[in-house]
């Protein structure tokens, strides 16, 4: 039995705006919620893709490994977010593994009993839809800020996005974290850091503060193309 | 009008295997058959998505270009392909721009027509929800690729993959494209065929011809989840 806040949480997820009670009912009570400690293994890749999952609390970072054991990380979410969509709709395996990055709260959905609501239910299947092609779009973003910028540049976009308005920000995972999401070694990652000190940022640990945003933003030239979060998408087009 | 090969052609993508003759013919009426010669610019990073793009014949790239007008190819596509879906699909600005790089032709189906047909008929919503899917997962790949190898590797696994069984490869654009493709620059796809010539692979122009496949397999270590071309995805998870 899911609470009502965390169904209020669920709901939150533009997918699931105009999702019925009885197909959530039924949703959850194929499912189940889970509590993780930091570090837990989700799932990882390789494996076919029996739940989808709602991260309500907490944060996760999904990765992948070499031959030679050595992980990159593909991305990292913070609640509300959904992931494994596109495994989950298809059946297919996780090209991705999946740990904890903090203590987290995860709503598994059974992913046959997904793929059936969806399929049977056009108030559904749109939003879904929209969702999918959401997060397509946020790999393209990824892709042109890996191709078309500098680890330095990266790194400052990055920084100016978690900011927002604000001039400080916590980075709510370590560095090695963080060098691996944006396609960098832990060394380069470091001295990009080195490097943005005379571009008007601050490390102080695990904290960073924008002294310059002006100078910041000159130097690491931000892109609305690769680097606005985009609002939620619908299939109406509007 | 279109033709009944092409339309033949256009029903070989997977999302549109049970479009009916109704559809079909509402989708074609408001669109239109193109001819483009090599070098074409198609559409604009950031314009409106008014068309879905279905390629019948040649080849497109679609790319990003930064404020000093530095190109990265993304993705180039082959027929029979659809691009770009997700922005067709929410009416969402285009992330990416497109060309041709062969002579090519192109049908362009009206984005509004194709949304409102898609939402209304679950026989249609589910395989296009495959196939985003698919295109989704398959940046997933790009990304694993460009964060966890070295450009001389994801050099070696692209030619294998290009190849397939044959041992000869013509490449189908030129080194500009392919450097920008693999994240790399022109001087450093240059310096990896050559590192390749060591691992099997001789180079003559265009023509790549794989004289020892085990060792270049060994060096470049392809990984199914990152190269393996995935078949047709469906909502049944079959």
């Amino acid at each position: 039995m899911i609470k009502q806040d965390d169904l209020t949480l669920v709901r939150s997820l533009p997918m699931f705006a105009r999702v019925t009670p009885a197909q959530l009912d039924s949703l959850t009570r194929h499912g189940s919620l889970q509590r993780y400690p930091r570090g837990t293994l989700l799932f990882q890749e390789g494996e076919r893709a029996d739940f989808l999952m709602v991260l309500l609390e907490g944060g996760v970072e999904l990765f992948a490994r070499d031959q030679a054991g050595t992980e990159a990380v593909v991305e990292t979410l913070f609640p509300v977010d959904s992931f494994i969509l596109a495994a989950a709709l298809t059946g297919a395996p996780y090209l991705m593994s999946a740990r904890t990055l903090l203590p987290s709260r995860v709503l598994l959905l059974d992913a046959a009993t997904f793929r059936a609501t969806v399929a049977a239910d056009p108030d559904l299947s749109a939003p879904v839809m929209a969702e999918l092609a959401q997060y397509f779009r946020r790999l393209v973003r990824q892709i042109k800020d890996l191709k078309l910028r500098t680890g330095v540049q990266r790194l400052g976009c990055y920084v100016l996005g978690m900011a927002g308005p604000a001039d400080e920000v916590q980075l709510p995972f370590d560095k090695r974290t963080l060098a691996s999401r944006l396609g960098m070694t832990a060394e380069n990652l470091s001295r990009a850091f080195s490097t943005l000190r005379d571009h008007g940022l601050l490390v102080q640990g695990s904290r960073l503060l924008i002294l310059d945003r002006d100078k910041l933003t000159l130097f690491s030239r931000p892109d609305p193309l690769i680097d606005a979060q985009e609002g939620p998408l619908s299939l109406t087009g509007e």
